[in-house]
C-alpha cells in the first residue's frame, strides 16, 4: 500500500517535471518535438542516469511504458493549454515541482539502497534522480542549469537525504525513512520558495 | 541477407553522421580532436544511450570495433578534403543524412523490440538512435540542438515509427515493418528538405 | 602492489579533477551545490560513461563509496581555501591535472582491455575516462569544451594509448604497458604546457 502511494506520487512528479520541460521549450521557441524531448529528459533523465549507474537494466521507463504515456499526455495537454487558457495561479507549478522533487529524491535513494549501495552513494543517487533531469533540460536549452546557481533546491534534497540516512541508522523502517525524507525536502523547499532563500555564490577565484 | 543490407546501411549512416560532426567542428573552429569527438558522438551517441537504457551491454560499438574504424576513416578523410576539394553538390549531405536517419530510426526500434520493450518505448528508442547523437553534437558545440527547433526531422522519424508499429500490429514480418519504416521516414524527410517544411514554434508562455 | 600504486594515483586524479570542477564553478559564480556537481562530473564523469558503455555495472563509484568521499573532502576544502589563502603557484594545478589525466587514460584503457574490448575501443575508453569528465563540466558551465578547441591534451592521451597498444602487441606485461602509457601521456602534456603547444584549428568549411 505504501508502494502504491509512492508509485502514484512518482507518476505525479513525472507529469509535473514533463510540464516544466514544456514550459522551458516554449520559452526558447522550440517546436512540438522540442517540447516532447525537454518533457522527457526533465521527467526521466535523472532516473535514467541513476539506473544506468546502478546497473538496474533495463531502466525503469523501458520496463514500464506507463511513464512515457504519462509524459506524452502531460506534455500534449500543456502544449494545448499554453495558449488557450488563463495562466494558472503563480504558486501552483513551483509547489507541484517541489512535491515531485521531494518524491524523486526519496525514490532515488531507496532504489540505490535496495541495490546495496553505500549511504553516500544512495544520497547522491537521490540528488541525481531529483536534479539530473532538470539539469539536462537546461543544457539542451543552452543555459547554465538553474540548480547550480541559485535557490535552495538541491540543498533541500540533500538535507532530506541526510534525514533519510539518520532514520535508517536509527533503525526506523524504510517507509518511515522515506516519508521523513520527502517531508523534510518538501518543507525546506517550500520555505525557500516562500522567502526567496538562496545559497551564497562562491568566492571568485583569480 | 536482409540483415547484411541493414548492417551496410548502418555503417553508411555511421559514416555520414561522422562527417556531419566534422562539419560542425570545423564551423566552430575546433581542432582535429574536436572533429573526432563530434564525429563519434554524432555517429554513435544515440545508439549508445539506447543500448545503455535497454541494458544491452556492452554497447554495440564496444562489441564490434568496426564502427570506430568507420568513424575514424570517414572523419580523417573529410578533414583532409575540407580544404583541398571543391564543395560537393548542396543536396548530397542532407540526402545522405536523411538515409542515415531513417535507417537509425528503424534499427533503434527493432533493437528495443527484440529486447521486449513496449511499443511506445521502441518508437522512443528509434528516435533516440536517430536524433540523440546530433543533439549531443550540438550541445558540445554550445548551441540549442537544431532538431528541437526547426525542420521536419524528428517528425519524420516518429511517423516512420508509427508505420512500423502499425505494420507489426497487422502481423507483417519484421523485415517488411523495417522497410516500411525506413521508406516512410526517408520520404517525409526528403519532401521536407525539398519544400523547406518546418513545424510551428510553440506558443510563448508568460 | 602495482595495483595499490594505481589506486592511489586514481584517487589523486579524482581529487585534482574535483578541484578543477570547483574552480570552474567559482569562475561561473555558482553556489556550493554547483561546485559539488562540477567536482563530481569532472572527477567521475568520464569513468562513468566508460563503465556504462562496457557494461561494468554498477559503475566504479557506486561499488566503492571512497571516490565520493574523496570528491567531497577535496571540493569542500578547496571552496574554503578559495578566499582565505594566497593562490598556489601557477604551475601546480596544471601539473597535477596532467598526472590525473595520464593515470585516467591508462586506467580506462586497462579496464576496457580486461573486458575484452578491441584495441581501438580500449584506447577510446582511455580517452573518454581522461577527457569525458572535463567535457561534461564545460557543457554544464555552458561553454564549448576546452579540450575540443586547444592545447595538446587529448593528443597526449591518444599517443599514450598508442604506446600502450604497442607495448601489449610486443608482449610486454600489462604493468609495463600501463607505466609506459602514463609516462608518455604525462611527458607530452607537460612539454605542451611548458611550450604552449596546441593543435591547429580545422579549415573552416563553407
Amino acid at each position: 500500500m505504501g508502494n502504491s502511494i509512492i508509485f502514484s506520487l512518482d507518476l505525479f512528479g513525472t507529469a509535473v517535471f514533463a510540464i516544466s520541460g514544456v514550459l522551458i521549450a516554449s520559452r526558447r521557441r522550440m517546436d512540438l518535438f522540442g517540447a516532447l524531448v525537454l518533457a522527457c529528459v526533465t521527467a526521466i533523465g535523472g532516473g535514467t542516469i541513476r539506473d544506468m549507474a546502478l546497473g538496474a537494466s533495463p531502466v525503469f521507463w523501458v520496463e514500464n511504458g506507463l511513464y512515457l504515456w504519462v509524459i506524452l499526455v502531460a506534455s500534449l495537454s500543456s502544449v494545448l493549454l499554453l495558449n488557450n487558457f488563463p495562466t494558472p495561479p503563480r504558486w501552483l507549478l513551483p509547489v507541484a515541482d517541489a512535491i515531485g522533487m521531494a518524491v524523486f529524491m526519496a525514490i532515488g535513494a531507496d532504489k540505490a539502497y535496495q541495490y546495496g549501495a553505500p549511504m553516500i552513494v544512495a544520497v547522491t543517487m537521490g540528488v541525481i534522480t531529483a536534479c539530473g533531469g532538470g539539469m539536462i533540460r537546461d543544457v539542451l536549452a543552452n543555459q547554465v542549469p538553474l540548480v547550480l546557481q541559485r535557490e535552495v533546491y538541491a540543498t533541500a534534497c540533500i538535507v532530506g537525504g541526510l534525514v533519510w540516512v539518520a532514520a535508517l541508522y536509527l533503525e526506523f523502517s524504510v517507509t518511515i525513512a522515506t516519508s521523513a525524507c520527502i517531508l523534510t525536502a518538501l518543507v525546506i523547499r517550500l520555505v525557500a520558495i516562500r522567502y526567496h532563500l538562496s545559497l551564497p555564490k562562491l568566492a571568485k577565484n583569480r
